[in-house]
């Protein structure tokens, strides 16, 4: 059992994992808190990858800068999220349903005591990295998402003040 | 106490409430989960407008179809969630923190054993409904999410089954 509101503030990027492999149902498991967020019209426009395997990190990671790749050459697991293009109905809308289903798969890993870090610099490259890991058409990158057990306990980067972000009414 | 999984999967659109304000406490609350969500180089690039007043949540309601200003006009309270373009580094991936930070909301509110929709509909004639109700520069509107307390108890919506959104490795 977990309070909420904690797992929101606690919840870290976590970029150094154990030596420890994360199993296909956990990860099953992860995406299925990912595929409940809510989407327009509930049009649910993502897909997953999951890559575990050595060589295909070493090429993914080939596509991003070397402090990103050295992550996900380390990291036991990559979810590979993916925008659905035979799905989509508005792309601003679609692209903020995946993050509303990557911030459910965060939660839910850090509810686990796994951590994980959403890259997103490699998205700068993502059609070159599709065209190498996966030929399906009408898919996206939105997002990769590195998985393990946490190697490291990373300090809270802090946020701007409440009242900041506030319009007056 | 709550567990994180039993609430992603029983969280709901609610579009009726109860006659039964909702706080300034607590939305900001609610809000200070959303701006727990993860962004890029943690730019925190999101702002927030609150309204409970009859009449601006009136002005509102005019930029949307009948059956969502109907939920604008009877929702207690509501939150409008904008992109702070000072602060956007890459707007795909802010609209994706933008989306992580409104399922933080959603999830908290749900916690909280209140209940909340997000009405995207409204976006399409967001120019026009900014320069309605506020002066400030430099936002956009991302979302409207109308919370209050559940005066109804809608079904599971449903999901496509999980292998159908799994690329093979």
């Amino acid at each position: 059992m977990e309070n909420l509101k904690h797992l929101i503030k606690t919840r870290r990027s976590i970029r150094r994992f154990k030596n420890r492999n994360v199993s296909r149902k956990i990860l099953l498991k992860i995406i299925e808190a990912g595929i409940n967020a809510p989407s327009g019209l509930n049009n649910q426009p993502w897909k997953f990858q999951t890559v575990t395997e050595a060589g295909l990190k070493k090429t993914i990671s080939g596509f991003t800068l070397s402090r990103y790749s050295k992550i996900i050459c380390e990291a036991p697991a990559l979810i590979l999220v993916y925008l659905d293009e035979r799905k989509i109905y508005d792309r601003d809308k679609d692209i903020m349903s995946a993050g509303a289903c990557i911030e459910n798969m965060l939660l839910y890993i850090h509810s686990e005591k796994m951590g994980a870090v959403w890259l997103g610099e490699i998205l700068n490259r993502k059609k070159q990295l599709q065209k190498k890991i996966n030929r399906q058409k009408g898919l996206e990158l939105a997002a990769v998402i590195a998985v393990g057990y946490p190697g490291e306990k990373p300090r809270y980067p802090g946020r701007r003040k409440l009242s900041s972000f506030l319009l007056e009414g």
